[in-house]
Order: structure tokens, then sequence, then C-alpha cells
């Protein structure tokens, strides 16, 4: 048995409290390892009279591991337990001091792995509402012009390609003018990139926290903007950029000036004085002399900073905030952060940009979510680049589920392109039919889908500053079968709670192409993603005798006999999305 | 290779700052597998520039697995890394992701391993008082009757033997009366367990935290024993029992009475009314009637208990708190904890009672140590009970140092018995020889001994109540002979850095026995540990000419030639302490 392969640790993703009465338990061991693993739990104080043991679950393999798990209704609110690893004849304790042929009656409190009590307060508990929301990014400057009066000078041609200075006049109004359009796109939830007071076009460089910047509109417009999208059930979440500033946020201003004569001097993180921006003598974003990085250990800085994080949920009633850099930022200011928007609004939601693992984020005292590049890496090696395979896919996507707990993977933030990545399209060669399977995946996959403005209609464009091109308004460039799917499948998911809300299990033994389930009690969702050049033959197994294709109900498929064996055709760069009741 | 077996994850013991230009970096792997593993880091910003490979540096082995370890400091606070594993030819990038043959330099960035940014309040600071502590417990109620006149009625004789109810009058004035003896016995801290108003003898059934048990003293007392041990240089921790208060707990009687009409009914667990003591319907310490859950969540509770601790350490001028069942109670309260205590006295010494692994309150935010049981059951397994020998004891040791980050192994409450375990030269039978042994581990070893009361001078007992025996003051009883080695002991690590702050490495190739070498930059102790019957010839070879027994200055060894081999015995069940300047 490979033991070193064996793993599990208490208060992380492998042992987490799901919600006040449950546990979740899982454990990893080599791939294709173990025949049987055990649970044997129970309360540590009357261990003999609730000692239960229970048969894991196997969930899932990536490319090195199997990964089994339990969902335990602890007594008491306490749990102490072990694992039962078995190969064949070969059998092991696994405790929390490694493996054992037998352990002693007596000993057994010294090995147990514990979640010692389920104090509720400590539960990651995330917000219901974004489990059903379909999110859509919007780059404000980008969108629409909705008030001229407001434009920045020299303003750049609609539709002529960006550089990084490019200016066009996008604003808050324009978004307001175009809500129908994104009502009947379907979507149910906007992101808007920053909006406050900034020099730049993408407003990451803050000039002042609390107004909105002038060309993009002010107090008044904001508050329309979110009234209207609640009206019409849209949420709206916004992009807090803490970790940096702006340089002309007056506090750095001030200490250009003054130095450390300056109020504000520990503001940020000053290196030496006198101040230099070239290259800077303090930390900023990267190496950017426009973004000091805000010294967030910083009393006056915290208090100040969630004061604006109040403010905006307060005074215009957003949903939530995405948190711009959120990984360099301490976590001490983010558990502060997430206590004071949760005491304003229960269900903000709260989304942290970081590309990487960020489990130390998303254990229930800081984020909800993070914005889920793991799962957009994943996409464009399978989908865009077919850099891997179907089975190194579902393995890549396992990795990312295993990574983090139920509750995060519910409401992650899954996106196949953003502000800060080339647009999926052009990953894709501008193949379409790729972009589409991709996007059939995102809206059909656990987590919270969020579209890019202007990937549904088709716009293209490379890494920044191509990927934040003007939104196209002119219907005939429009890839009107691109928008027409992509309003049938949120359509489709807004109608099936099995989508949004459903477990999720891949099919196995369809070889080259992907399938998976999702399902709730009333309902189940097959999903088939044909991403090769050749049509592909499956055989459904799923103990379904009849399905029908979800956007075309004419296409039923049915056992041939008694078995409930499905044989069809996913053609070439194809999808199939089935329901098994209709 | 085991690929299977080599762990990382960032943000854990495997990687975390130690203070805030430095970063540990920690990887796993098969035992005895790796030729080499290199480290390649840098600022993710400007990587190019700042890449930099180093080898990383073995520190040690458990039963399974090889740990190395490195020492890092970051470029501009940032941290991007990968590895690369290496075995004879066998080469392979591990990042993030696994494990590649090669990595594309354009897709590192997704790859990365990251500790994105040192932020000073994260990091886990420790008080450095507590690196110098030699800890002596008291269980007041049985070290000395200093004032008869608030006795408990009906006392039972002092050196009888303990019942689970009785009471022996031992009081705050013992302690201020016996000081003289800790002192002499070169102690520089106490643990108390629980001084407050309570019912029971251990008192961990709290009627009054605002209140010094009647029995045991007044607000003077405790002033006065307080300010008595600061003037010795003894420092002073108490007991805070805040999983759970006692049955005549005011608010909790104010429920008894009232039910869901009192005040304070949501400060428990109530399941249902009425409310039932027998057995109890409410949540209580174990199934305890006498002993309610605080429902720490609420936040009067938080609030009062919080007032609680920051009250002692204002009046009273405690130098720092131990935990009782710390982790039953909520991450959240603790991390409140942690800010009130730490900002009433910024060097408080904050001691969790928690039995097991215990990462996820140890990482900076909640607790500086942890009664250290793991290493406690080391020592009786292998000591006492001679059920393990040197080579597991010493990887037992090694798994409880890999747990942990290096701040916290630094300031590790190291007990060999407390009022909650047998004594310890109980658990040896009786044969001093062991438990002198162990106590030359103890008191040698990294982290901060605490010796039990009564252990110095040969006091057994076994399970609870029998561990609470009277402290004996005739010292016609006393080993003399354990208690002078005490002292000596006590006095080396007192006059000895190394041994407080030196590094800790195990000297390997002299089977049998168990040595190790604690240095600093002055100097270089080197501990031999001889547990078995026979006497054991031991060939040094750690570089060293000369060596003299620290406690015994004639005892003088020197390598007879060019090498610098050094031949010795160390007797059976014996011990050597050498120094290699002097």
């Amino acid at each position: 048995m490979n033991l070193h392969a064996i793993y599990h640790r208490p208060k992380s993703n492998y042992c987490y409290a799901y919600d006040k009465n449950t546990v979740h338990i899982r454990i990893r061991s080599a791939k294709g390892e173990l025949t049987k693993v055990s649970l044997i739990y129970g309360d540590k104080y009357n261990w003999e009279n609730t000692k239960t043991e229970l048969d894991m679950n196997y969930i899932c393999c990536d490319n090195l591991f199997d990964y089994y798990m339990l969902s335990i209704n602890p007594h008491n609110n306490r749990l102490s337990y072990y694992f039962i690893v078995e190969k064949d004849f070969e059998r092991y304790y696994y405790t929390e001091w490694g493996f054992f042929k037998s352990v002693e009656q007596k000993d057994l409190y010294l090995h147990f792995f514990n979640y010692p009590y389920i104090n509720e307060v400590d539960i990651h508990s995330v917000p219901e509402w974004v489990k059903d929301a379909i999110f859509y990014q919007i780059f404000p400057e980008r969108f629409f012009n909705g008030d001229k009066s407001n434009d920045p000078e020299n303003i750049t041609k609609w539709g002529s390609l960006p550089e990084s200075h490019s200016f066009y006049g996008g604003d808050l109004k324009g978004i307001i003018n175009k809500l129908d359009y994104l009502e009947e796109l379907g979507i149910n939830a906007l992101y808007l990139t920053p909006i406050f007071h900034a020099s730049t076009n993408h407003k990451y460089d803050t000039t002042d926290y609390m107004k909105i910047d002038p060309h993009f509109g002010d107090l008044d417009t904001v508050k329309e903007l979110v009234s209207k999208c609640h009206k019409k059930g849209i949420r709206i979440i916004l992009d807090a950029v803490f970790n940096h500033c702006g340089y002309y946020f007056e506090p750095f201003q001030d200490v250009l000036q003054k130095g450390e004569e300056s109020i504000y001097y520990n503001w940020f993180h000053i290196k030496n004085t006198p101040i230099k921006t070239n290259p800077p003598n303090y930390h900023s974003f990267g190496f950017t002399p426009q973004m000091p990085k805000l010294n967030t250990e910083n009393p006056e800085v915290m208090k100040y900073l969630l004061n604006v994080a109040a403010y905006w949920l307060k005074e215009v009633d957003i949903d939530g905030w995405r948190l711009d850099v959120a990984n360099e930022v301490d976590h001490s200011f983010w558990r502060e952060f997430r206590k004071v928007v949760k005491s304003i609004k229960k269900d903000a939601y709260i989304i942290g940009e970081i590309w990487h693992d960020s489990l130390p984020w998303l254990m229930g005292d800081q984020f909800d979510s993070i914005m889920n590049y793991p799962v957009t890496r994943a996409c464009f090696e399978y989908f865009a680049y077919e850099k891997i395979d179907s089975k190194e896919f579902k393995e890549f996507i396992n990795s990312t589920i295993i990574r983090n707990t139920t509750q995060v993977n519910e409401v992650m933030f899954n996106l196949l392109d953003s502000h800060d990545t080339s647009r999926f399209i052009t990953r894709c060669g501008g193949d379409f039919r790729k972009l589409i399977l991709a996007m059939i995946f995102q809206l059909t996959y656990i987590g919270v889908p969020c579209i890019y403005y202007g990937t549904e209609i088709g716009i293209k464009g490379g890494d920044d500053p191509d990927c934040r091109r003007t939104m196209e308004w002119d219907e005939k460039k429009w890839n009107k079968d691109l928008l027409k799917l992509y309003r049938s499948m949120i359509y489709l998911r807004k109608n099936h709670e099995s989508l949004r809300r459903g477990s999720f299990k891949w099919i196995n033994g369809i070889s080259d192409i992907i399938g998976y389930i999702r399902k709730t009690e009333e309902e189940e969702i097959i999903i088939l993603i044909n991403n090769n050049d050749e049509d592909r033959k499956v055989n459904l197994n799923t103990g379904v005798k009849k399905i029908a294709n979800l956007l075309d109900k004419n296409e039923i498929y049915s056992s041939d006999n008694n078995s409930s064996n499905i044989e069809l055709t996913v053609n070439q760069r194809d999808f199939k999305i089935f329901i098994t009741k209709y």
C-alpha cells in the first residue's frame, strides 16, 4: 500500500463543517490503490456508545490520487474519528499519528483526528442567492457611452482598437441604458470593474474611494443603476481596490509633499525619504509608482477602507465586493472586512482576486469565493488549446474541486475570460465551436458563471489592453447564433435547479468526450461535450431509460431493450444536454 | 520517484513567514527517496531579474517521510516559487499544479506556489521571554496551605491520598509562602490551574470569573502573589476556563430559574425547555451537567469573557493565559481574545489546551503555543514504557516538530505530566532513572519546559485524582538527588542560551541511544541519553575535538588523533551533557 500517498488533515479542505449539523470528511490515496476506506467516528466523551463505522464514498481522482468523502452528522456537535484503509487483505488504522496495524482502545483518544466542536460562527456560510446567479462582467469605460456630457477629453472613436491609455467615454448611464439588453440576455448579476474616481481608464488607481469617477457619473447615477438593476432582479457587485491606491489619492499626495511630516506617512510602506517615484522607494502594486501599496495594518487605513466598504453597501445597496489583488492584503484586514460587510448585508458576496490555491482565504473567515482562474485555465488548455485530453481535463477540474470546501465550490466565480486575460475566443483562434463548448461547460458546471461583456456576441481580443475593446452595439456585427445560444443556456440554467444546485458527477466510460450529470432529487440533467474533430458514439449507461434533448425536445433517445443502455452520437465539436424526466 | 509522497502547501506549516524578512519553506518526500531538492524563487512581478535557485536543506525524517527546509528572504516582501525534485537522473518540476517534466516559461506564473506578500500583522510573533522561561505548574488546592483561616470545611489531612472531592486547604498565600522554594529551584514562570471562585477543588467550574476563590484568597492575595513573583523575576499565567462555566455561575442559575425568560438564555446552548440537568438538555463540557458550555458566539458572552481576560491582565498584571478545552471554543472568539490580550500586554503568552495537531490555532491569529501533549506522549512511550526505540522516538519527535512553525516550536509548552495525566514517575513504575532521562530531554529540548509541582521531589500518582496529591513539604521525604539534579539542570538551561534558543539537531550514527546538539553562534552543547539497561559506547564525530561534561568539568574527552572522533561511554540509564568550548 502506498501509505505515503494517503493524506488527511482536520480543519482544512479535508475536514470542515458544511453546516451546523454536518461535517464533510475527505481522504486522499494513491490512484487505483485502495479497495475500501472506512471512517470510524463518534463523540470522544462517549466513544463506546456513539462509535459508528461507515464506508467512505469514492468521489473522484486527479492524475495521482483518488479522493473519498463522507458527510457526517456528529453527535453533540463533537467529532472524533480515524480511518481504516484497506488494499485487498492489507489493512491499516490511519490516525493522526499515522498508520498502525492495530491501536489499543485505551490509546485511541490520543490517536483521534478531531473536529472538536461545530461552532456555528466558524462555519463558512455563503450567500444563497449566489448559487442562482449568472454574472456579467462590465468594464464600464468600454460598455456604452450613455452620457456624452461627462466624457473625458479627446476620446477615441468607439470601435477602434484600444491602447493602454485610450478613453472611449463608457459610463454608468451607459449601463443603465443597456439594462434591457442585459435583461434579455438573462443574466441576473453584474460585476463592475472599479467605478471610483481614478485617472486611468481601468480605474484601478483610485484617487477618491468615496466618489464615483466623474467620467462615469455620480452618486445619483450609481444609485439609479443599482436601483434599476434590483428592480429587474439583477444584483450588482463592485470592485474594491484596497491593496493599493492611485498616485493622486490625497493622502499619498500629502506624503509626497510633506514626507515624514505628513499625517499619512504611515498609510503607506515608505522605505526611506526623500520619496522618489522612479523607481519608487515605496511598496506599490508590482513596481508601478502610480499604485502605492496601502498599509492596511495601520488602524487608520483599516478604518478608512472599512468605512468605504460599508458606505457603498449602505448608501447604494450594492450586493457584494470583488477584491482586487486580494492575496497581497493582510488576512487580518480581510477578517475585519468580512465582519463589517456581513454585518451590513448578511448575504453580501465577497470574491477575492486570487489566481492560485486560495484555501487560506476560503475557510469562512475571509472570502466566499475567488475569481476561479484555475478552472479558466483548465478550459483554455482543453477547449481552446487542446493541450490536454478529456481525461486530463477531468482530473484538472477534479483537483480544483478538491482544493476547496463544498460551500466554496458552490459559489465559485467561474469565468472564461476577463479584463485581465485575452478573450477566450481569441485563445480559440476564432473557432466559435470551441468557445461554445467551453461556455456549455461553464454554464452547466457547479459554481457561478460570469460572462465577460461582449463574449456573448463574439468580441475578440488578445492580452490587455486588447481584451478591453469597446462593446459592439451594431447588431449586424454580432454573432447572433452565439448570442442566441448564450440566451438559451442562461434560460436553461435559470429554469433548471439541477444546473445551479445539483450534484456534479462525471460519467465514466465515455472516452474522449466529457460527460457529467447534474442532479437534484427532482431532476437529472446529462451534459455531453465532444471537443474532437470527429463525431463520437456514446453508450450512455446511467440507469436511465429515456432522455430528451433539453434544447430540442424532439430529440429523444430510449434504451433499446430491458437494459438502460442508450446509444447516441455527439457530433464533432458539438454537445448534447439531456433531461431524464420530461 | 514516489510523487505521491511529495507534499507542499503555502500558508501552512510548509510555508510561513518567520519574521518580516523571512519565509520558511518546507517540503516533504518519501524517506530516503530524493537525491536533490531545489527551490526556485523570486518576485513574480520581476521574475527574470530576481529568480534565484537554491538547494533545499534536508532537516529530518519521520517514519515515512524526509523533510527539507529553507529560510528565504523574499524580494520586496513577495515570494513566488516552485521546486525541482530529483532522484538520480529523474527530475520533475513540482508546482502548485503537480509534477511536470518541463514547464513553459510563459506559463510559470500560473504554476507558482505563492506567499503573496509578507504582511507583518499576519506573522506569528511569539513572546521573547517565553523562550527563556522554565515553568512550574501549580494546582493551588494541593501546593501549600498558607492561610488556614480560608480553609474549606472538613478538609482532608495534608498528605493523605486525594479523592475526587477532597479539599486540603491549599491557597495563594501558600504559594507566596513557598516562593523561596521555587526561586531556589530556579524556575522563572508559574502556571496556576484556575483560581477563580468555583465549587470544586480543581476550580474548572467557575462560579464567578471576577473573583478569586475565597478558599484561595482574594484580590489582594493574588496581587501580592504576582507582585512578589515579578520581583523575583518569575512570570505568572492563569487558567482561563472559557469553554464552559460552573453550575453556580449566576447567569446559568438565572437560566435554570427563569428558562427562556432569562436574559442569559442565549449565553448557553440550551436544546429545549424545561431545562433538565440529568442528563442535561444543554451542551456542556463532556456530558457534565455541572459544566454548561458557554455560547461564545453570543456577543454579550464574548464581551463578558474578553473583559475577564482583560481585567486580570490589567488589574493583576498576569503574564498570559492558559486556555482550557481551547479547541471546543470557536476560532472567532480566540481571534478576538488574542487581539484583546496582546493589546493590553504585547508579550502575554497564550497557551491552548489541545492534545492534538493544532495548526489551525497556531498560525498567528490565535494561540502562541499548546500544552505539548504529543511530546509528552513520545516521552512516556520511549522513556517510561519503552514501547518505542530510539529511532522511533526521534521520528515521533520530528513529526511533532514538522507539524508546526518554527516560532511555535520555540515556545511550545513541554510537559512530562500535569493535573490531567498520571505522574511521569508513576508511568515509569517508580524508576527514577527513567524520569531523569525524560527530564534531561525536556530541559534540553526546544520549547519551554514546565515542571508539574512535586515531580522534582519524586511525588507519585496515577490518573486523576491521584495525580493531584498534596505537595510534600517534609524534606526527609524528598528525593533529594532528583531535586538537586532538577536544580542543576534548570541552572544549566538558564545559563546556556544554546539550551534555550539554540538550533536542535539529532546526532546520527549513534544507534540505540539518543543524542542531539543545541547550538548558537557562541556555543555548542551535546546531549547523550542512554535509555537502555546496558552501557553504550559512542563514537562522537561531530567535527569537535574536545568536549567537557557540563555537570562535571573534570570529565573531558579529546579526539585521539587528527580525526575529530571522540570515543566515550554512556552508562546504562544515564546521560551526558557536553560543551565544546570551555
